[in-house]
């Protein structure tokens, strides 16, 4: 499945966020994260998450699509990190 | 057609950027909007943009979807914006 992972946390948990979903998915631009992730490792990265936010005040959301067959992206001004090839 | 709004801009910017989009999408979190949008609205929203962000330093990622029928959305911590009932 491919994954958009958006992040909204305090600024003293963002490196560790940042530092985590990295692993797992490409850094796309500040606080946006993207790519393929099987349901295993979308587990994991969940679990790694869920133990460095503080539930109260951050928010990690996840948009999560079985196929991208009908998506496509478009970019204003310039692209800050690598994407990768899904659309 | 349904997008995903991720936009990375100056600081100088980001409430100039935020007013124009809220126009048309709904704000889900820091830097991240979303909504149902006409391709003529689109079209509008991306012209505005392209006329306060600095092409040189800003980003702004639109995913565009077709179709939600392949997708979901998950949430770890708290929910900071409305959300479009798309998922």
């Amino acid at each position: 499945m491919f994954v958009i992972l958006v992040y909204d946390v305090n600024q003293k948990r963002v490196a560790k966020v940042l530092k985590t979903a990295r692993k797992y998915l490409y850094w796309v631009q500040n606080s946006v994260l993207e790519g393929e992730i099987t349901e295993a490792n979308f587990r994991r990265l969940k679990g790694e998450l869920s133990r460095i936010i503080n539930q109260d005040e951050d928010s990690v959301l996840f948009y999560i699509f079985g196929s991208m067959k009908y998506s496509s992206r478009e970019l204003l001004g310039i692209q800050k990190g690598g994407e990768t090839n899904m659309l």
